[in-house]
Order: structure tokens, then C-alpha cells, then sequence
């Protein structure tokens, strides 16, 4: 390895954006307890946790995490080893360009030679080393050198499937990037295809999924915010400039209920990648982003009674000729009997029963119970 | 009315059958709260207290309730009505003859020209006015005269339907009798058939399902059971004869363990039919015994969220797309998404989740359960 390559690892810093309920996910997942903050894997740890440990050997400490200030204090029994320092917290979601941005801003004016790499809190990742490896190339590949400021660089999914619920990723042509052999310019990022582009995307070999997650040099993050959104980059430096300063409390409160919202892809990476500013490293782990209950079936097939598979410690769970996915936080006993491809999600004060075919729709249930006004389960 | 009718009428006196745990209607039903103890057509009455209410115009208050032990607190708040001296208490279940027959053998020594009426405490039945005509009818038929010990009458139930889910009772000619214009002679009581006997049953209109319902002499009941259960019979008596006086603690306790166990069918009816001492009032009142959780849905089709019909007080189910039963005795949010004839029955400790189609296979799940060693929720 060079002293250049060696430079630009130490110079990577993590960022956690840990937003989001999780709606397609309720009852288990809600505005209390989101989906981060829950083991869906059967691990025994958190979706937060794991994200942090599968960072840790890459970043070490410089781990920096963005979450909504109700979630503070499940966020630091989660993480206990990060500093005050490094928990960014949001008053009220502001979106990722805000979240990521400030991140972004703040890291900046500690060293503006900082790599910053953005992983959501609540996806599953396996094998990690084969995630570790693509975030290397991720690193050098975004690396500024003599004469380039870098580039912004996603990791792309090798698709499994032609999926209609995931956007995509053009691959450009290779980039020769030493230590990063797998690193292509992105043509363009596109909108979740419908089923028929999604076929024609697989079929073609050059489309990754896009799963949010990229690497790159904090100066050129924030030179495309400016350019793309220069009132939120002009409110995110003030809050940075006072942040490691005992006016940050202050300034904070006064401008971040004043920022703009708006998507990181919009501010960001889409309008990068047709100034030909982002790359991409296609990988082969496994991720899922959890979207749905039918997911946890997929990611804890180990653990079946008979065919249903069984999420939560302490389960106990009768069946007879039924199959699916229970999950609960409860020590009830569950009997299903002779019935097929059920889900059955069993909280404290809420139940749901829908099917693996329906789980997708969970979101509208959420919305019409938030219409009726059962703002206490939610 | 003719004076012998009036006292018969006046010697009526009803007894309840007050036992089963209801298996089939698990995990609402349970030992702890049998099927009796539980409002299943959202009338806000238990099952117990409608049947009560529903033979006190004939009855009065000479009305008995045979339980289990267990019962006597929460029989005594549903009947606050019921004197000590009316509450026969079981020690251990022995079935339907000893119950029935220690009630009889009570009544006898009270007053031999008792004519006793047997109505299980958990059944569902409408409308009461033709319920009690027919036991009208049925005591008149029961009530003895000058050159007869009277009659074991039932009531039978004109079948809805080809049901192999109960016994028969095969109707003969028509009796003559004065105030019941609709009894009959009963030639046999047949077990459940099977399916193409149902249908040959229905077709010919020469049976009633037999509901387990019956109204005789108490003297004639005695005289039947002490010819084919003398041993029954005899410790029977013994207990009758301590019944009104200080020895009944010690007297059943000592005697009531060493009963045999029989059902009521096999040691009075069906040798007292072929003895051809029983009569039929068939009758087209409604009837359902509730044997599972479909039947839930039948009768309480007027309670419905969308297609879902919900019993439960302060039930708050959310469904969409989505039919069947939801049975709560909880508080919690249940949203149904995209599910058909399902069945959910959400209690504390416990949750069903099955089909109309399989509602009959709770009962094998809960002795699965037994066999588990999960006594806690049984």
C-alpha cells in the first residue's frame, strides 16, 4: 500500500444516519422504537449495533451518528462509545441532505482532508468483510489527488432479482484506480423501474441497486451542496462553525427548524454524477434493506418452527400446518393452525395479521390508523 | 288450563348443567373461564346468565346450577339470585349422569313429583318465547298421570342443515297430549353420522339433532338411572340424603370421587328410549352450541368491521381488504391487511391465529399444548 492510499484510509471517517420508523415494519418498528432499533435479524443485536461494529474496523472511533433527539438515549445505550462530540441530533427530520450535510459540514472544519463514508442504520449486511473490502476501494477510489478533487463514490448491489422497490445505478465505464479494481464511473442514477425496466436492467449487466451508501471527500460533498442548495449549505456551516464551541445548542435551535428538505440524491448525488463526479464500486455481499415483514422471513430462515419462522427472544410458538413469519416482543403463546403464508406481528398494545404477499402494504394500514387519530400505537 | 297442567307447570324446576371447558374455543375459552363465563353473541350477557334469564319465566326461582368447584365465585357473581342451597359444586368432573342424577336425586327427596328441566349453560338460543313454549310442551309431555310415571322429553332441534357435528333423535308417531300439540314419541338417539347419513337424516324430516336438552319427572330419571347405574344410583342417594343438612361437606367428599364416570345418554336416554319412555318436542327455535369460532361469526354477524366480524368490548380492529373473526379480550390495536376467513382470537397470554375452515382443529392444538407442558395458558 502507498503512503497516498494509507493517508486516505486514515483520513475515512463514518457517518450513521439513524432516521427513519420504519413503517412498513409496524407495529414492531414505530416513531418510539424505530427499526434501527430493533435486532430483525436474530443476532442478538441491533441493526444500529451491527452497523456500528461492521464500520468499526475502518473507521475506528471516527464514527459520527445522526438521529432524532428522541431516540438520544436508546442510541447511547446502544453505542455507548460514542463521545457527545459525534451524536448529531435532529430537533426534527430535515431529510438526508440536511442530516448527512451537517455531518458533512462539521467534519470539515475539524480537517477538510476527511473521507467521509455515509451508511444507513438500519440495513443487514453479509459477509462483512466483503462489505469492508468495497468500502476500501470506496475509499481510495474517492480519494482527492494532485490534480482531482476526488470523487463521490457509491457502493452499488449486484442485483439478485429485477426488483421494482429498489432505484438503480448506471455503470460507466472502469476507472484505474490502484487497490480498487472494481471501481467504474456512474452514468446516471435512475428511479425504481418498473417491472418490465427492471428485467431489461438485470438482463443488462450494467445496473447496480442503489443502496444509499457512499464514500466521499467531506470538501467535494459540500461543494455540490453549495452548488445545489446554497441556503442549506450556508445554514448548515453556521450550525458547523459552532459546534464544537459552546454556542452549539443556540445557533442549533435557531437555524436547523429553518433548513430546507430535501433528499441527499437530490442535492447531491444525482446532480455529481452528470457533472461526471461520482463512481460507484459494485459489490457482491448481501444486503436487504429490511423493507418489509416478508424480509424477516428471508433473514432469519434459521430460526423455523416447522415453516414459520420465528423472530423474538423468548417466542413460544405453537403451529400446525401453517408457515410464514411471527415476530414478537411478547412471552404470549402463539397457536396457528392451518395457515399459510401469514405474518403476525405480536406487540404489547398492537397486532398485525396480513400475509407475506401483503406485507408491502402495512404502510397504508399505518397511515389510516394515523387518519383515525391511534396516534398511541404508532 | 286444566288443574293438572297448571301443576305441572308449578312443579317444574329447572337444572344447569354449568361444566366443559370449551376447548374448541381456546384460548378465550380455558379452565380458568370456560365457554359458560364468556359473552359469545355480544348480547353483554355470559352465556350462564342468558340461559338463566331464559328459564326464569318458567322456572322461577327454582333453578339449580351444577359446576365445578373452581366455578362457585364466578357462577355466584354472574347468578347473585342463586342460594347456596341451589349451587351443586363438583370436586372433580364425573360427567354428565352424576351431575344430572345428583340434581335429580336432590330434587326427589325435596319433593318426588319434581318435574326437572336440564339446559346446558352454554348454549346460544333465540328467540326465548319459542324456546319456552316448547318446555312448555315438553312438561306437559313429562308430567305424570293416573296410569302413567310421565315421560323423559327432549327437545329437538329441526336441522338447518346436514350437520355431522351432532347426535340425532329419531322421531316416531305423534303423541296425544293435551297443551303439546308437537310431541312425539322418540324411536331412537342416533350418534353423529357421517355425511351421506346427514343427508338422508335431513331428507326424510324423521330427525332432530339432539341438543342434550330434556325435561322428565325426577322420580322416573331416578327410576332409570337406578336400573342401569346402581352403583351410580346408590352413591347418588347417599349424597342426596346429606344434601339438606349439616353431613353435606363430609358426606360428598367421601362419595363423590368413588362415582363412576358416564354420560347421561348412556345411563338414562337412550335405555329409557328403547324402553320407550321418551318423547320429542321438535322445535325451530334457533340453536347453536357454539363448537368453534365460526360459530362466533354466525352469531354475531351484526357486530362487523368491513367483513370482519369482531366480538370484544372496546375491540378496536383496523381492517383492510380483509374477512373473518377477531375475538379480543384485550385492548390492543389488531389490523388485518390483505387476509381471508381468518381467525384471531387475542386474549393476555395468548393469541389464535387459524381459519373458519380449521376452527375445528383448536381442540388438537390445545392438547398439543397440554402435551407441551403449557398448563400456564390452558
Amino acid at each position: 500500500m502507498t503512503p497516498s492510499q494509507l493517508t486516505a484510509l486514515e483520513n475515512f471517517h463514518a457517518v450513521i444516519p439513524a432516521g427513519g420508523v420504519g413503517t412498513r415494519l409496524w407495529p414492531l418498528s414505530r416513531a418510539a422504537a424505530p427499526k434501527f432499533l430493533h435486532d430483525l435479524t436474530g443476532s442478538g443485536s441491533t441493526l444500529l449495533r451491527a452497523t456500528y461494529d461492521r464500520l468499526h474496523p475502518l473507521a475506528g472511533d471516527r464514527m459520527m451518528v445522526v438521529t432524532g433527539v428522541a431516540h438520544r438515549e436508546a442510541v447511547c445505550h446502544q453505542l455507548p462509545e460514542v463521545p457527545d462530540s459525534e451524536l448529531v441530533l435532529e430537533s426534527e427530520p430535515k431529510d438526508s441532505a440536511a442530516a448527512i450535510g451537517l455531518a458533512a459540514a462539521i467534519l470539515h472544519r475539524r480537517d477538510p482532508s476527511i473521507i467521509m463514508g455515509s451508511f444507513a442504520a438500519d440495513h443487514v449486511i453479509s459477509p462483512d468483510q466483503t462489505f469492508q473490502a468495497a468500502v476500501r476501494e470506496a475509499i481510495l477510489t474517492a480519494a482527492p489527488a494532485e490534480d482531482s478533487e476526488g470523487k463521490i463514490v457509491t457502493i452499488g448491489i449486484e442485483p439478485s432479482h429485477p426488483s421494482t422497490g429498489f432505484g438503480y445505478i448506471r455503470i460507466g465505464e472502469a476507472l484505474s484506480v490502484a487497490g480498487a479494481p472494481h471501481a467504474h464511473s456512474v452514468v446516471e442514477f435512475v428511479e425504481k423501474p418498473d417491472q418490465a425496466t427492471a428485467e431489461k436492467y438485470l438482463k443488462s449487466g450494467d445496473f447496480s441497486w442503489n443502496a444509499g451508501m457512499f464514500v466521499a471527500p467531506v470538501a467535494l460533498m459540500l461543494k455540490h451542496l453549495e452548488k445545489n442548495e446554497p441556503e442549506l449549505y450556508a445554514g448548515l456551516n453556521e450550525i458547523a462553525e459552532a459546534w464544537d464551541t459552546d454556542q452549539r445548542g443556540e445557533v442549533t435551535a435557531r437555524i436547523w427548524p429553518t433548513l430546507p428538505k430535501i433528499a441527499i440524491d437530490y442535492a447531491v448525488a444525482e446532480p455529481a454524477a452528470a457533472a461526471g463526479d461520482v463512481a460507484v464500486i459494485p459489490a457482491a455481499f448481501r444486503w436487504d434493506d429490511v423493507g418489509d415483514f416478508a424480509a424477516i422471513g428471508r433473514l432469519n430462515s434459521a430460526n423455523e418452527v416447522d415453516d414459520v419462522t420465528v423472530l423474538g427472544e423468548g417466542a413460544r410458538v405453537f403451529t400446525e400446518d401453517a408457515s410464514g413469519v411471527v415476530v414478537t416482543d411478547t412471552k404470549r403463546v402463539i397457536a396457528l393452525i392451518g395457515i399459510d403464508d401469514v405474518v403476525i406481528v405480536d406487540t404489547p398494545d398492537a397486532l398485525l395479521v396480513t400475509t407475506t404477499a401483503h406485507a408491502q402494504r402495512v404502510k397504508a394500514a399505518v397511515d389510516a390508523l394515523k387518519a383515525n387519530g391511534d396516534m398511541d400505537v404508532l
